[in-house]
């Protein structure tokens, strides 16, 4: 059998990551190295792009460039938050079909594994050859059976570092200091704050993560009890933290919703959250310096701050999507393996239908028994994510001086 | 004349920044280097720790600590909000006398200038032998006589590497992007958003400092005119913006004030403002994605991003303070000269009344016409401030496709 002939279409959907770049790089530069591909499209502003016909030529790129791309963060195609329905698919699949696209290749998260889950299905029933692969990246590192996700050690190598400098500063000048980390409904990167503790008493002292049910009560009790032993509480949260009926903390507190089209809940581009709990901790507690910040867009796209083994498996992952449509001419969702712990990855291909749509939660042993914190076995899993080099703060240690007035 | 023996103290007050600790090892290794000084304290908190005696032996302290100390964000003597009156400085001053100190020097701003220059007539008024230098921190860039302040160089790359980010997220994912930038009363940290355009569309797109009076219609039918054109908008705005009559914009979108204890209005560790000008913005302009961050912290202690040039020159301003006291034996304000323009500094000693207490803002060449963005003046000022290696982005340069079915 000869191999499929035709061209192959890249696309960036969701929100952006560090080293999402590197995906679509990968895909270029793999690409190019098979007879039967024809040409490479990169579609604009993702699946919007492709139902628009709105594609540029890759294949007309140099390396040098692409390289360049590969290390700038952000979607370099652009974006978009439509999620396809079977009608905007079909639109999809018939501009694919005009262009001779036979490979689709679709760097995203649950959404965008669900497009390509659609895709792939309407290519099938219209008997028409199309290899469709989803490539796996978000920050949230929320995408089943992948031990961890392209773009997420980047983006807690940023919550870390913060984190490292919010306990400087909040010893320099100490208070309650809350940092709110995105995450909807997994609390992977809320927990990478836990990863920017050196010293015995540094923080974050208090981790909340969206995988727990948030209760206030016990929220102004461990504040307090923490803010009685340091003279200080740095404290990270889930943007996405909700109370045991499942009501997000930010509903709850502010009683005002907002959705995006997707109908989820506007958390991020806001500082609501972080404002409202340092109100509840003030009136509660009775504590008179108290500070949030949201670290919002900083997180995923802060130029300057990225894993390098991120940005290396956010390159493979570009570069197996590519070697299995080829190889094996084959569908499905690429997925990291961690085979062992101290550290070395596989690649795998597993079906869509697995990971599309689908959200996966921190597992119980990396949230510990209290709920407002996290365990060694997350530290063990996550530190090696974050990759080489990890700006870490240092302390005086000049000995105290005796008293002479205040023996 | 013998030179005058005896301890050296030095401390930090007033936020931190990313250098600040640079200075503080160029006073302890610089001071090594003569005889007449029998030991280096090292107050902890600031004034606070002057008048509790709570003093560290940096004598004691090894050299490489001290650098890796240095190389540390935030303030590793830890720092303090209090400004001392009268009475406070009278404290002391005793705690001075007590442990036979007889030269202080304090790294802060501003208020923490006005520290010293009390300290010192209350020294001469004592007929007690104390030489006082004030040492230029701050990354609002607002001390008057220096060019520039230490400190400043670090956080202007934060800001403008965010910005990097944010045009690139903006991009991906079009809207309006308001990044709120710590300022009170002076622009210069937030101008600095301005060094991460690189492409003629790059944003921030409009940039409001505090130098400039706030009116909000402007300000909606500055947006709608960017957004019109480009189908987003990315605005910079500093903390301390204020309406014609001087009133905070956030107390007059708010109607709520908090206060500091130094009578400050609360700007930072807060979402508010951010958040107040997305609705201004999504009422006034039907806008549907609006979304804000307020940088806080981030900006002055976040690890890991600092400018090389800052950090040099917040080492040798540490040092030259002690030169002065040693070799010229003379009290006042460490400022930093720029005598050419691309780009050499020079070091000189002012008066501590000509910076004590007084606020330097942007000047009008740094401010276009229609107080909405900056000058090449200003670009040209800042960019060399930001250090070497800037990371910088790079986009796609493929050509488009020809439509098939969209023709």
């Amino acid at each position: 059998m000869s191999p499929l002939e035709g061209k192959v279409l890249v696309a960036q959907g969701g929100g952006p990551t560090p080293v999402i770049n590197q995906s679509i790089v990968g895909v270029a530069l793999e690409a190019r190295k098979f007879s039967q591909v024809t040409s490479i499209y990169g579609a604009v502003h993702g699946v919007r792009g492709i139902v628009e016909e709105n594609f540029v030529d890759l294949t007309r790129e140099t390396t040098h460039n692409l390289e360049q791309v590969a290390n700038t963060p952000s979607s370099a195609l652009l974006s978009t938050r439509d999620k396809p329905d079977e009608e905007y698919c079909a639109r999809m699949f018939k501009a694919m079909q005009a262009h001779d696209i036979r490979y689709f290749f679709y760097v995203g998260g649950n959404d965008s594994s669900d497009t390509v889950r659609i895709v792939n299905e309407q290519a099938k029933e219209a008997n028409y050859e199309l290899r469709a692969i989803h490539i796996p990246k978000t920050i949230d590192n929320d995408l089943m059976e992948n031990d961890h996700c392209p773009g997420f050690g980047s983006a807690a190598r940023y919550v870390a570092q913060a984190f490292t400098g919010v306990n400087l500063d909040n010893r320099a000048l100490p208070g309650v200091y809350i940092g709110v980390v995105m995450g909807r409904h997994a609390g992977f990167l809320t927990a990478a704050s836990a990863l920017a503790r050196k010293y015995l008493d540094d923080g974050p002292h208090l981790i909340y993560v969206p995988e727990r049910a948030f209760d206030t009560d016990k929220f102004l009790a461990d504040v307090d009890r923490i803010y009685a032993e340091h003279g200080l509480c740095t404290i990270a949260v889930s943007e996405g933290i909700s109370d045991a009926h499942g009501v997000p903390m930010i509903s709850k507190l502010m009683g005002e919703e907002e959705r995006d089209d997707h109908g989820n809940l506007q958390l991020s581009g806001s500082g609501a959250l972080g404002d409202l709990l340092s109100q509840t901790i003030k009136k509660g507690l009775n504590i008179k310096r108290v500070r949030s910040d949201t670290f919002g867009y900083l997180q995923r796209s802060f130029i300057g701050c990225r894993s390098d083994r991120d940005a290396h498996e956010a390159r493979e992952v570009g570069e197996k999507a590519v070697q299995f449509a080829m190889w094996d001419n084959v569908d499905g969702s690429v997925v990291i393996r961690r085979p062992v712990l101290d550290y070395s990855v596989d690649y795998d291909l597993v079906p869509l239908s697995k990971v599309a749509g689908k959200t996966r939660h921190m597992p119980d042993n990396f949230i510990n028994e209290t709920g407002n914190g996290v365990t060694e076995d997350f530290m063990n899993y996550c530190r090696p994510l974050l990759g080489s080099n990890l700006p870490i703060s240092h302390r005086l240690r000049a000995p105290a001086v005796a008293k002479i007035l205040h023996k």
